[in-house]
C-alpha cells in the first residue's frame, strides 16, 4: 500500500489553497502518518487565473466540479465548494456513486442531506469524511464518533460560531452594541458582508445538527434544531449577566431527555466560572458529557485556512490508511430513532430584562402574570430609579417551561407600563 | 463481520471492574459504533473471590494472566495489571507474538518498554492500542495521532497527574502547606499511601513521554525526560504566583527546537489567563500547537474508572471496525531520529525566592552574581520590611539559559546573607 493517494481539491478559495499549502508543506509528515504519499494532482475552481498562492503547475484542471468524480486518477475527492446544494452535492453525489472515498467541510450539506448522503456512502461502502465541517481544527468530529464511542452521551454544547462568539466577546469587553462591534468585525474580516448565516445561527445550527447525530447515533435532522442569533443582545444585557456572575455565549446544545432529543441555538447566560465561558474571541470549543467518561472539552481554532486545512488532511491520512468510521457512528441499520422534542417542551431557567415605567405597581403587575402561569423567581434586579421613566428591571426564573414562559412575555408585553417587547435569554446549566 | 468481538481482561481492580460494567451497560451503544458486539469472555485476577461489583459468571477465569494469550477463543487482550515490568509486560508480548491485538492502559511499560513492543506490534501487523495510558477518558492519543496528523507539532503541553493538579489546586485556594493538603488528599482517596510515583513527578513524565513520541513521530524515550515533582512547592511562593499574575501547575512539555526535542516536567508558572492554568481539580489538559491548527486544548477527567474505561472500550471499537494506526503514528522506518536536547540546555524566564538577611547590600550581592552570569531581572519583590531578619524576596529573570541559572543558584546559596537553598520556578509561556 505504497502509491500516493491522488486527492482531488474542488474549490480553490483560502481552504482549498490551505489543503495545497498543507500537503506541500507538510508532506513528509503526512506520508509518515498516512503510510504513503498523499499529493493533490486536480483541481477545479471558477477562476484558473486568481493568484492563490500555490503552484497549480502539473495538475489536472476541471472546469466543472463534478467530472472530478469520472477522473479514473483520482484516488479522493475534497469537496469545499460550499453550499447545501448545487455543485457541491452533485460532485459528492457523484463521487459516492463512483466509489471515491469523500472529504468535505461543507456542513450545509451534511445538515440538510446527510441522510441521503450517508445512505450513499453506506450502500456503496464509500468513506464520507467530514472532519473540517464542525469546528475547524478541532478533532471533535473524531472525538465524538470514536474517542468517546463507549458513552451514552448526556449533552453537548458548544460555541459553534466563532464570528459570534468574537462579536459577543468585544461587546462585553469594550461594552459596545452590537452593530458597532458587527460592523468592526466586517472591516477586519471577522464577519461577511453579509452576515446572517453566522450572526442568525444558522451556521451553529448546521453544525450543532452534524454533532447531535454522532453524539447520539440518529439520522441527522437540521429542522428539528431551534435557532436563535444574536442580533438582540444589547451591552445592557451583557452587563447584567456580569453583575449576576454569568457570561452570554452562542451555544449550541443537544441534550437527551426523557421524551427525546432536545435540539438549539440561541444566546445562553453561562455562568463565569464554567470552562465554556472563558472561550473568547474567534475560539471555538465542544463539551460533552458522557455516562462513563463525564465532562470532556475540546478548544481551538474554528475556521481559517490552517486549522480547516489539518481536519480535511486528517481525513485524508485515515482514507489513506483505510480507517473507515460510518457517517453518523453506526452503520444506518443500528441508529436510534429517537424523537426531537420541541422547543416548546424546553425546561430552564430563564433571564428577564425589562423596560418598565417607574412607578408603584409595575412589579407586582409583572410578578401577578408569572404567579399565574406558574414561574417561580430566583431573584430580582431593578438599577436605579427614575419615577415616571424608563428604568431596567430584571428577573431571574427557577426552571420552567418554555410554553409558560413564552405565555408570560406575551402577557407581559401587553401590560401598560412595559415599554418594549422584554429580552428573554435562557440560563444553561453549566 | 458480525461475530462478537471477545476481550479478556488482565487485571481486576477498579478499571478493570469499569470496563466490564461499560461493556455491560452500554452494550447496545458500543455493538452499534463497533459493528459487531463486544463482549469479555475471559479474565484474569489475583482474587477470585473479591467482590467488584460485576458478575464473573460464565467467564472463563485464568490464575495466570499471560496464559491468556494463549486463549483461542479471545480476540483481543486487555492489559490492566500495570506496572513496567512482571506479568503485564510478559502477557503483552505473549499477546503480540501470537498476533492477538492488545489495548492497556499501562503508561509505565509504553514509556519504558514501548520502543521494543512497538516494534513487536509492526512486527506482527497486530494493533497496540493505549488511549487510557494518558489522560484518561481524554481522546488525546487519538487526537495527536489521527486528528492532527497534518501538522508539525512545535509544542505540547499537558496536566498530566491529577493527584498533583488537585493538591496545588487546593494549596492555593486554602493557602496551605503541601504536606498538610496531600495527607488530606490520601484520606480523600485522591492520593495514593505511597504518593511519590505521582507528586515526584514520575507518573506524568511517563505519560508526556509517550505525547511527545506521538506529537513529534520519533521513539518514546522516558530517559531523555527532565522530572521534577511538587514537594518543594511552598505556599508563599502560590502565594506570589499569585501577586505575579501567574498560576503554579505541574506540567508536562515537550517542545520542538532548533537543537532538537525538550522533554520536561516540573511545576511551572503560567499566566492566569491560559485556557491550561484554568484547569482545576483533578481534571486533566493537553495543549498541542500545531503548525496549520493553531492551539487546540482538550480537557477532561485524567483518572478513575468510568474515564478510563471509556478510553479502553474506544481502543476496543477500533480493532473491532479494524481501524488501525502504527503505535507511534508511523511506522518505524518513517519515524525521526531528533535528538533530546538535556534540560542545561533549556531556555526560559525563571521565578526565584530567596529568605535573606534584611540588611543593606544583600540585594546587591545577589544581583551581582546574575549580572556575572549574564541573567538579565524583569523585576524584583521584597515584601515586608525585618531590619536584621529573614526577609522573602523574589525575582523573575529575562529568558535565560538553564545552566546559567543553576550556576547562579549554586552561587547565591552560598552567599552568607541568604538562609536557605533558594526556590526556583520555571515561567512557561501561555
Amino acid at each position: 500500500m505504497t502509491h500516493p493517494l491522488s486527492v482531488a481539491v474542488a474549490g480553490l478559495g483560502t481552504v482549498g489553497a490551505g489543503v495545497m499549502k498543507l500537503l506541500r508543506d507538510n508532506a513528509d509528515i503526512v506520508a509518515a502518518r498516512a503510510g504513503r504519499p498523499v499529493a493533490v494532482t486536480a483541481v477545479s475552481a471558477r477562476d484558473r487565473t486568481r493568484d492563490r498562492g500555490v503552484s497549480l503547475t502539473g495538475l489536472r484542471w476541471y472546469e466543472d466540479a463534478v467530472a472530478l468524480a469520472a477522473d479514473p486518477a483520482v484516488d479522493v475527492i475534497v469537496e469545499l465548494i460550499g453550499g447545501s446544494d448545487g455543485p457541491a452535492r452533485a460532485l459528492v453525489q457523484a463521487a459516492l456513486a463512483a466509489g471515491k472515498p469523500v472529504v468535505t467541510a461543507n456542513k450545509a450539506l451534511l445538515a440538510v442531506h446527510g441522510a441521503e448522503l450517508a445512505a450513499a456512502a453506506e450502500e456503496g461502502g464509500v468513506p464520507l469524511a467530514f472532519e473540517a465541517a464542525v469546528a475547524g481544527g478541532i478533532p471533535v468530529i473524531k472525538a465524538l464518533r470514536e474517542g468517546l464511542a463507549g458513552n451514552r452521551i448526556g449533552r453537548i454544547a458548544g460555541i459553534l460560531n466563532g464570528t459570534c462568539n468574537y462579536i459577543l466577546t468585544q461587546m462585553r469587553e469594550r461594552g459596545r452594541e452590537f452593530a458597532e462591534v458587527l460592523a468592526d468585525a466586517q472591516k477586519l474580516g471577522y464577519a461577511e458582508a453579509d452576515p446572517s448565516f453566522d450572526i442568525d445561527g444558522i451556521d451553529a445550527a448546521h453544525k450543532l445538527a452534524i454533532l447531535a447525530a454522532l453524539a447520539f447515533g440518529r439520522p441527522v435532522a437540521f429542522d428539528a434544531v431551534h435557532v436563535e442569533g444574536i442580533r438582540k443582545v444589547s451591552a445592557l444585557d451583557i452587563a447584567f449577566a456580569s453583575e449576576l456572575g454569568y457570561r452570554i455565549k452562542l451555544l449550541g446544545i443537544a441534550r437527551q431527555g426523557e421524551n427525546g432529543i432536545e435540539t438549539r441555538v440561541h444566546p445562553c447566560m453561562v455562568v463565569q466560572t464554567a470552562p465554556i465561558a472563558r472561550v473568547d474571541g474567534v475560539f471555538n470549543a465542544v463539551v460533552a458529557e458522557g455516562d462513563f467518561v463525564g465532562r470532556v472539552m475540546l478548544e481551538g481554532r474554528g475556521a481559517g485556512a490552517g486549522p480547516t486545512a489539518s481536519a480535511v488532511v486528517a481525513d485524508l491520512v485515515d482514507i489513506a490508511r483505510n480507517r473507515v468510521t460510518p457517517v453518523w457512528g453506526a452503520g444506518s441499520a443500528a441508529l436510534s430513532n429517537a424523537p426531537s422534542v420541541p422547543m416548546s417542551e424546553h425546561v430552564g431557567a430563564y433571564y428577564l430584562r425589562l423596560m418598565v415605567v417607574d412607578r408603584p405597581g409595575v412589579i407586582a403587575d409583572v410578578t401577578a402574570v408569572l404567579r399565574d402561569l406558574g414561574v417561580s423567581l430566583e431573584s430580582m434586579l431593578q438599577r436605579g430609579r427614575a419615577p415616571g421613566e424608563a428604568v431596567p428591571v430584571v428577573l431571574v426564573t427557577h426552571e420552567t417551561q418554555e410554553s409558560a414562559m413564552r405565555e408570560a412575555l406575551s402577557r407581559i408585553a401587553d401590560l401598560n407600563a412595559v415599554l418594549e417587547a422584554p429580552t428573554m435569554i435562557r440560563i444553561e446549566p453549566a
